[in-house]
């Protein structure tokens, strides 16, 4: 005895998302299943709905319901200091600290060889055309703190040089209210290497 | 700076599935984002169908496209020996054994006072009825060898002695292919107790 078709299907799909495999795919189906018809409606509504309503930002490559974004349109903000992130939604996790008062540019991937990512089908060269137009005064790198990251990092630093513009690096550290004795070797010697004079 | 309204409506509407807190919604979110916009609309559909295509079946209760369905309409299934199971996903793990050729009966549920469910919101009072009327020859109560299963399994055993038919209980033991050095004591002495003579 198979499973009704439409079982199958949704949990064909559900598996196609990161993250989740046979069983929490039929976890979610037959959760679906029982619940309330509306909840159901609700969430493929919503799902309809970002492809439908959200659009990349043609500035600075982040996602928005109207295009430039609310931060590359804020006058108030610097926009002569850029952050680059590598995911659209890097920028609600920096946006969330509520300290940085620049813009974005999203990369949109990272420079990563073993999945055939390399810089050109990043947002690097429109970066590298935006620092050079726009006369920005600081370009701070904020890739993850991951292998690919950092080469992401090196290679934007080295594609931006000509351009005598300040780039930075968001510091790697200790975590706060982390432990040294239990902190990685690379990560202590990176918290070395950025010590500050206490202010 | 917050993040369109789309977004956080799916975020908000993934958030309710069961196992999926702020940060896998978000992850998901972005990930259905940034895909194609067919996988989002098959996902999309796939939901909605789930919804409207399947029902539950009239006699077994289990899911189904078509009343009955097509274990309980089967005529070659020995309609008179009944194995219930908690919820509707478990008729298919059952299935896919490969072995039984009986017919299911679906609770909807378990007997837990803590989350306010008790017998009669269970299809239990349907499977007395259904035993008493159609000379059912064995129950097996297949429910899960937890606390909230095993109570359900005692009730039923309880509701179904005044009719005399056979009940019987699926045999808690060690798994195939686990180690007796790390078993709990609680499954070990379940093992024990149901020790059977080597054919």
């Amino acid at each position: 005895m198979k499973r009704p078709q439409a079982v199958t299907d949704l949990i064909d799909e559900l598996k196609r998302l990161p993250g989740i495999g046979q069983k929490t795919a039929e976890r979610l189906s037959f959760f679906l299943m029982r619940g309330k018809v509306d909840q159901a409606t609700r969430l493929a509504t919503a799902i309809q709905n970002i492809k439908e309503k959200i659009i990349l930002c043609s500035v600075c490559h982040g996602i928005t319901e109207s295009d430039p974004c609310g931060i590359c349109s804020d006058t108030s903000r610097n926009q002569k200091q850029i952050c680059v992130v590598e995911e659209p939604h890097d920028v609600y996790v920096m946006e969330n600290m509520g300290y940085f008062k620049g813009v974005y540019h999203v990369l949109l991937g990272v420079i990563s060889p073993l999945d055939g990512i390399g810089p050109g089908d990043l947002n690097i060269e429109v970066l590298k055309e935006k620092v050079a137009d726009k006369g920005i005064d600081e370009v701070i790198r904020a890739t993850n703190p991951d292998m690919e990251g950092e080469s992401t990092a090196v290679y934007i630093s080295k594609v931006l040089k000509p351009l005598d513009v300040k780039v930075t690096r968001i510091a790697r550290g200790l975590p706060v209210g982390s432990d040294i004795e239990y902190a990685d070797s690379v990560t202590l010697l990176k918290s070395l290497e950025g010590r500050m004079e206490m202010g």
